[in-house]
């Protein structure tokens, strides 16, 4: 069987991951190009995998030598590469959000809609993430019955530095805007924000948020983010229903006894959290294509309700925490 | 040093359970009468503690043989028989909430502001438990930095017969109004009301209730309150704050593997989750009144508060969670 | 009811402790007289409770003004003030053991028998532990299944300084030699003694210590006894059975996130661990005596057991690790 | 890069779990050829890798399209194909144990001596598993200082059909004989046997059975072995050092708050609680295959100690529990 051979546009933490992941773990993947603006990171990043580097992203994509994309290059270029993608007519993998606006996320939709290919699958990973998967196993099993309310907690150390209000939303936030709906097959119907006088480590933007979201369903979520929080990377999920609540259990792989306290770990960033999410995402993504199936992760049109619960909630926040339909235009 | 001798008007299960703490953990006190409608239950409750049973509740109140009172009659009888024992003279422990409204309780805060007696303690018993009281002790030792955000789940079986959709507020919610305040040190200045579909458990009102609480510091707290949660009796609370968060641990004393799987209890109701802090707080009450000190538990004042909380969430749900700031009158 | 007048013997940490607990928490009695060797530590112990202080500890067991006795002094002197206390007829509570070799136990035991009362109880705490008591609960309801093995962890924090060899296990492993009978309602048969090297921090003998007791009924115990573990007071114990196993939770209360970590606290020592354990005995030592019922504390004769089995641990120790038989001699 | 091509001596769980996770998880290897006995068994394994089946292990191994050797059959015949596949000069995978007796170990590490290259690695997969690499690197950080104690548990739902006493100490208890060395970098010198009375569950053998292990490093082991616990497949690890400890945390993912109790899951066996493990271990394996690295697996050497410990202690089982001394041959 020959190998699905991968570019890689993006050559931050994310894409470096996943040239790594691709290379050392996924079979029958082969990283040929990888492509990124600083031409000595992504000498270095291509290295890893011995494939060609290259500053310039649009090539890459029309480059016989790639069947496949995955695009971890900055939100704002999401929207014009994965278009591009399926113009040439490739399976293209892109980062969380497909685009920062519900206008280029439809623009990304009905493109792929016109190729009449399932050609756009999205970095939802947490609907990877053996922990996320045994929740929504078990919720569907009906360990806890008819699902009411859930709780997310997106906790970080400190933000990155690009960060900004409306990014937090359109771009961290948005994974458990996905993992509701995901976990709950049910779509987002309103939402309201709000938050606490923000962490003193939050100069320019509110940090923590509270985001109330109600599901088609009758769900009440609670979506807790703060980028911020300083102590440790921490995701926590609980899903609360009639007769019993399912919640994520501590990763922790290690108990320390010392200096009067019984102590687990936290990891520092999502990359220890979410490695197994990330492998078999990819994995999952270059057995379809190396087989012809349909993915089974998210889809454009997920990435466009996904960015339309983050404008509602966006909008929200600009009106003072008031109650906001969420709008998902047809595509 | 003679007995602390104690008066208790209520026979359902707060009132035995308080003759039963009284009679056999409470070192100078000695249960002398005690008062409730029904002959039959009055009887079996004063039985156990040997005192005298009455039917006439006022009676108690001026009977010279009572010291000091324990008030664990109907929500709605509070305000009057509070405001008879400020008019005896005697120290009176009545059970919360010190009234269903806000002006029921400011009767009652200027009647004891006329007697120039702090003659009322107020049975906000989660004070004394020695979880909250640790919580307590790390916020303020700075464990977790300045509090932004606090997280209040008081989950029950199911609820009472007589329950219903106000008194749930007012009569329960409002343990977590008060434990806010006094956790944080900090007012609630402002409310709203939310929720998700109601179980299918709960037949005339909604259950369970989100409510969002903000302090004069800036802190936002998310209250759930699910009576009808069905699986256990499961207190939570969590404070994050700017560099670390504190909870309550499991409070399970035994595991047990099993059947493929590792488990522990949840209690079935608030009896044994807060055996000690019942315990602990009627010592602490009772030890002030034989030493002539001022009781260590909250005052008809911190009463006058929750209830101008519960109030305000109340007009919240009914203005279909819109934010209601919270009035608490001159008293 | 006339309280119970208890005379309390020994002002060291255990005996302050029961002064206080007494004082403090148990209706229905009252320390009369406290007794020491030193005369600032027993006025200042005797204070506590307005008792009167004396150095003389079997004048105290005579003094019309006391009711009952709690033995709390040096465990060499144990015996032959449980049997002054047994010739005076007034029940008497000794700390374990209830001496250090089985000979003076015997002799304790055949006084009482003389004596035709049972008024010697044995301050084996552990049994009222509210976690032990669970288990033992969980245990005869089966939840388990037969019982075959055992694990059982005592860790301090260091020693106390007049600790030898000898005491560490006549006086210290006791409380899970006791334990592991109660909990199985099983003789410890046959026992053997091993250890690893000793800790650094334990320069006279070894330290931790390791124990295997065989009981009559098939059971195979591992107790550890580490007095020197550094990190804190940490007790465990596990029963392992034919279809599962049951043991002790953490006992902590707070859960702390900070600085990537997940934490809880070590008490330092047994006082806080046990704390209901102590007050829970003597409550229903005291009980016991106002109501002129049998004690539900251990026996004299679970002494000389416990006592027994510790003689059978130090031969082995002596012996090179060898299977000891124990032998409890007819009294 | 041309892809390892690989071939797997047994069709049993565990020789078809190594075909699958090489098919589906590790890049660079591809399987060949499938060998096994029974015939319908050995198509239906292969064919999922779509490799060739055969019934002739020892064609499997000099077979050209071969280059390097799992071996998954019963125990007895590990350590003739092992010598065929040094002969062969091929690197061969060997499940543990390298063979059950010292003699056909002895034999095979001498055979790979006279080969001189490293060409055996050994199935000691919990080094890869990512919890004891953990506990590994806590330890060397002197997260527990100097260690003194381990305890190590390992207990399953029910043991195989062909399991036997020898069997027991061998093929399963070698597991933890193993970790204990590698993870305290330490041999084993002495041990000692002992068991309560055996679970109704196991009818021909002891089950539980309890190890002693005394290590060079004066470290005190207790391994217990409980191949027919029933409630759940449950490893456990804990070593205990001069201030503090470190131990193996509850691996469950999800938390169930359902009727009454929180709980997590037990696996049913070993395949999923050690599938990162063997994953990882295979992963390793090939990486050092493909790039001509010395596999950082266990060594033949490695096996050899682990059976001359198995062997010690089955003679103190047939001795009654004294204590034996571990003799490694000179090879």
């Amino acid at each position: 069987m020959t190998d699905v051979r991968v570019g890689v546009i993006g050559v931050g933490n994310m894409g470096a991951e996943h040239v790594d992941i691709l290379h050392r773990f996924v079979p029958q993947a082969a990283v040929t190009v990888v492509a990124g603006p600083d031409e000595e990171r992504v000498h270095s990043v291509a290295a890893v995998a011995r494939a060609r580097p290259t500053s310039d992203s649009y090539a890459l994509i029309t480059d016989p030598q790639v069947d496949a994309i995955v695009i971890a290059s900055p939100d704002s270029t999401h929207a014009g590469l994965v278009i591009a993608a399926i113009r040439a007519g490739k399976p293209v993998l892109c980062e969380k959000p497909l685009a920062p606006t519900v206008d280029e996320c439809v623009r990304v939709v009905q493109e792929e809609q016109r190729s009449r290919d399932r050609l756009v699958s999205l970095g939802f990973m947490r609907r990877f993430d053996p922990a996320y998967t045994e929740l929504k196993t078990a919720l569907n099993a009906g360990r806890c019955g008819i699902p009411l309310m859930m709780r997310c907690v997106s906790r970080g150390v400190s933000f990155d530095p690009g960060e900004n209000s409306e990014l937090s939303i359109s771009g961290s936030a948005v994974h458990d805007f996905d993992i509701v709906s995901w976990l709950l097959a049910s779509a987002i119907t309103e939402v309201s924000w709000h938050a606490p006088r923000r962490t003193s480590a939050a100069a320019s933007f509110p940090d923590p948020q509270l985001i109330l979201l109600h599901t088609e369903g009758g769900v009440l979520a609670v979506v807790e983010l703060f980028l911020n929080a300083g102590y440790g990377y921490d995701i926590r999920c609980e899903i609360v229903g009639e007769n019993g609540a399912v919640s994520l259990a501590n990763p922790a792989r290690l108990i320390t006894d010392s200096a009067r306290t019984r102590s687990t770990g936290f990891p520092a960033d999502w990359r220890s959290r979410f490695a197994d999410a990330y492998r078999l995402e990819l994995q999952a993504w270059i057995a379809a294509i190396a087989t012809s199936h349909q993915s089974a992760l998210a889809t454009a049109y997920d990435g466009l309700i996904a960015t339309a619960v983050a404008e509602a909630v966006i909008a929200s926040k600009k009106g003072g925490g008031r109650k906001v339909a969420v709008r998902v235009p047809a595509a």
